[in-house]
């Protein structure tokens, strides 16, 4: 009862089936929820290719901007292609559908399978760099990283099981307030570069020559940048939550986060530049344009709570795609039947919960150090990306609609490219990625498994023409008793009244308590015959169990059922309960699961 | 199947009950598991005394050899009752049998409870201390000495659970090593006094006059010295684990166990002052005898080692102890009736694994820091020694059998001497023992409680002369459809076995499938009826659970028996479970304990 009203309180009252209009998603909270997670990568996106490129040495700074050019390139392919691919299908399901439907099968599973990965790995990996940038203001939470991190989660799982909107209206606030922080931060900066007024500036003409550098390194240095861009897909996938018309309002949605994304990650990496910024252990490049535009003043510090809520809050869109995905996949059987029910406040309550389990589980194996898995995760969506736009080419190629040269050409492009990043990530980050290949495989298999198994009992199950279910010619009922008491004989009349046989049974732990109840009995009922059974380890369990086999064998040859009838006191208060039932409950989890025999429990109500 | 393996290679094969004769103790064995606790209060028995007076200074240190005459006496006399207590109950039971014999049930409950929560300190403070002396000897496990506790208390309990005798086996040893090392030294001790061959003696001689010295604070070492006696209440709970004849070995065991112990204590004690040794915070008492006499060579570290694992096994006299006072507890309803089952292996498995797991989660609360129970546990004992005590001068001047006034006169003597000790207890450490008056009325209230259940259960169950069960004059069964199935075929033919009114019922999520079902229905089985039920916020278990409700009322009202047929998958592979029988799970937690329903679950086996 607490349970419920607890329940109550963190995720509120349950709604009607028909409120479910009302839980959809206008432009502008979709923006907030579906693309915090490609904003927060501005966070930590030119940092990448810093980091990259600061192995060369200070001078190959410079590449940082056709890098970024090269990202942006990415970036328009990437929304264009995935414009194509919800107005193509407007139901969602992203990658998966995208891919199943016109690659086949193991195709969709393969992007269906790494984007649920992927989800969990958002979530683990952004929370937990969330916590590490709040804590490293606040050094005295820093040794509760992993306690304050699972907290973060069950948080956004609260808040995501209240429902797609409530979470909306609440996480969309940080979101804009990093925009607008972000956006000052650049037109202040460059401002300051325009009006000459930025102190000793450091930074190396573009097209220096740099010694040393190689392809591989710049090559390397793109794909880390490419990590701006995992959030991309989470959209396409999240469709159906969007306000009607939902494909054109996801499209505008989408090209609006494009835009911002583009923005934001240009200006960041040509401040950079200018104000010549190399990484460090200790700061974040953000932090150090920030510092080096206003000082640690007020709207420094500003910059970077927002820029840690935004962090956090990229979990957030995992929390909305990784439901519907789960619901795509469990509708075509390839995950249990449990993902396609909706909770009482509509959001797909199982997959949110699993989502937050999984991700917990993944903080606490890391420790919290959950950097190690963002190759692991840039990985897990340029899988999806490029299957998506394959699909796509095949698509237009076999539909041939209106203008599908020039659509083809897009995804063509976007292919390509995707493909040429997934490679490059391959390559130059193999030791990172490699545990995809093995559990990717795993994933699609049990998917296989999983739809197999559905399968076969759908054929079990399906009525034939001439099937008709074998009439049971009697029912042969065993009463497990020990001792002559009412519950014995209320559950007596009830077995008298639905069965042709009827055995009492009684396990004895010694010959003296055998023979008294073999008499006992005697004297109350000698028109039901009574089995004793003498248990010499003491346990109650086995024995039964031996007899009730022996006995249900003779019931199939005689096409006779047996049922096993198992008193069950219900008391009148709960903390009784630990004093009763536990023979019955012992009986019980060996019979059921078990054995082909029918289970009836008969109540008796204490009435103190 | 591999849990019943494991438990297989910890617990050993199961043992019949006509083995029972088998796993009682010779005394050799008896003395060793029974007589732990006791012993191992050697090891801080003068320490608890000469802290004591190192409060007032090095003068008063002389008083230790009075408060030691004092001990002995006390051990004297509760050794002869307690030989009275052992004849006069042979089957055991110890102070709760013999105060609720003599005394009446409540001071037999609270002598009982009492000693319960203390097998439970016991258990904890032994194994607390044994792993603190073990982690000093190794620096770099002493942060995780509540870990390594909480091994000891598995492995103890593990052990137990093997049956009395392997665990008296295998703890034999340590004990009789103790047992020798410190007769070892005080005997290598003595001689060197005796032959003068000790170094610059610094001890104050006895009587000098002490400043400041209070006859409170005498009291205070004194009672600090009785702890060395809380052991000694075992022997006589445990008389039945004894070989027959049991009476007699146990006495004999008692009387072996209390020369040993007062030859051990005032040997230490008598060293102590006679190399004038002072209580230190890093060393113990015991390691400065063993030092001062022979140095740090073997002997004293193998003196260490026996120390340190006779406090750990200390711990096993709670075990041996707790089970015996639970069953008798259980037997006279005050406890739940599982305790009174013997296990696999003949112990009273239930008691084991409760004493470990109450010890195991003290030892986390205090986080291996038990010491500051010592007193409460001390409390602990002396309060059921005075009953006890006070129960036999009943008993004699009642019953005055032969010798009587002599018998009386002993107890006599014991319980005035333990009441004297209680009291100075309760005055010198009330600030640490006052717990003690409040959860002690709590357990008996417990108590009381659950045997005012049993009772008014065992009044509910008997069967009247006249009582007749109402046979129902029918059966309504009612059976959750959520499709047409082979399952839905083949439960209704069973329904059809058992009912005479049969309701299929469907739970529509929407007007669609619920027209959808009523129209398949219809073309299926027409003569069946089939009631729709819509629910609005996509609950299965709620609306069901309110139609079974009517239906309960409108069959109670007609004298009819109302069953609820759940269907239940048998899956050919464990893991499929999870992939069904979730609904099903939900509606009969939701149907047993609460419904007056009978609730059946007819299996359909998948044959893949």
């Amino acid at each position: 009862m607490s349970g419920s009203i607890l329940k109550r309180i963190l995720i509120g009252k349950p709604l009607k089936t028909s409120a479910l209009g009302e839980q959809k998603l206008n432009k502008l909270k979709a923006l907030a929820i579906l693309s915090s997670d490609a904003l927060s990568s501005v966070a930590y996106g030119t940092e990448q290719i810093l980091l990259v490129l600061a192995g060369i040495g200070f001078l190959a700074y410079w590449y940082s901007i056709p890098i970024a050019i090269g990202v942006l390139v990415l970036l328009v392919a990437l929304i264009l292609s995935y414009r194509q691919i919800i107005y193509a299908y407007p139901r969602g399901g992203g990658a998966y559908i995208v891919s199943k439907n016109n690659l086949g099968e193991n195709a969709g599973l393969i992007a269906g399978g790494s984007l649920l990965v992927d989800y969990i790995l958002t979530v683990a990996v952004s929370v937990s760099a969330g916590t590490d940038a709040i804590t490293s203001a606040f050094p005295v939470l820093h040794e509760h990283n992993v306690i304050i991190a699972c907290l973060f989660v069950v948080l956004i799982t609260i808040l995501n099981l209240r429902g797609v909107t409530e979470s909306a209206s609440i996480l969309a606030y940080p979101v804009y307030l990093f925009v607008i922080a972000l956006a000052v931060l650049i037109g202040t900066g460059l401002w300051k570069i325009a009006t000459g007024d930025v102190g000793s500036v450091e930074h190396t003409p573009i097209g220096t020559a740099v010694p040393g550098l190689s392809i591989f390194l710049l090559l390397k240095a793109f794909s880390s940048g490419c990590s701006a861009l995992t959030g991309v897909e989470a959209i396409s996938n999240a469709v159906p939550n969007f306000k009607e018309p939902s494909a054109k309002n996801a499209v505008r949605t989408l090209t609006m986060m494009g835009i911002i994304l583009g923005v934001l990650f240009t200006g960041i990496t040509l401040l950079a530049y200018w104000y010549g910024i190399s990484p460090k252990a200790d700061e974040t490049v953000v932090s150090q344009i920030a510092s080096e535009v206003f000082g640690r003043s007020g709207v420094y510090y500003f910059i970077q709570v927002t820029t840690a809520l935004i962090l956090v809050l990229a979990a957030n869109t995992g929390f909305a795609a990784f439901p519907l995905l789960a619901v795509n996949l469990a509708v075509d059987k390839y995950m249990p039947r449990i993902f396609t029910i909706r909770g009482d406040r509509l959001g797909y309550s199982n997959g949110i919960v699993t989502l937050g389990a999984a991700s917990i589980l993944l903080i606490f194996l890391f420790k919290g150090n959950t950097e190690m898995l963002i190759p692991l995760y840039a990985v897990g969506v340029f899988i999806p990306f490029t299957l998506s736009q394959s699909g796509m080419i095949k698509k237009w190629f076999t539909e041939r609609p209106k203008n599908w040269k020039w659509k083809m050409s897009i995804n063509l492009a976007g292919a390509i490219i995707t493909l040429t990043v997934l490679l490059i990530l391959f390559t130059t980050k193999f030791s990172q990625v490699w545990s995809v290949l093995i559990f990717l495989p795993i994933i699609v298999f049990i998917f296989h498994r999983i739809k197999g198994h559905y399968e076969d009992v759908a054929k079990q199950l399906r009525m034939d023409e001439n099937h008709k279910a074998e009439k049971p010619e009697g029912n042969i009922v065993i009463l497990p008793v020990a001792g002559i008491t009412k519950v014995v004989d209320n559950s007596l009349a009830y077995a008298e009244s639905i069965g042709q046989t009827i055995i009492a049974v009684y396990v004895a732990f010694d010959r003296e308590s055998e023979k008294r109840m073999e008499e006992k009995w005697q004297a109350y009922r000698p028109d039901i015959r009574l089995v004793t059974i003498h248990s010499q380890y003491r346990s109650l369990v086995r024995p039964l169990r031996r007899f009730i086999d022996v006995i249900e064998e003779k019931g199939a040859e005689n096409h006779n059922s047996v049922t096993v009838i198992i008193p069950q006191f219900i008391t009148k208060k709960s903390w009784h309960n630990i004093l009763h039932n536990q023979s019955s409950l012992l009986l019980k989890a060996h019979l059921l699961y078990r054995r082909n025999v029918i289970v009836t429990t008969v109540p008796f109500r204490f009435e103190k």
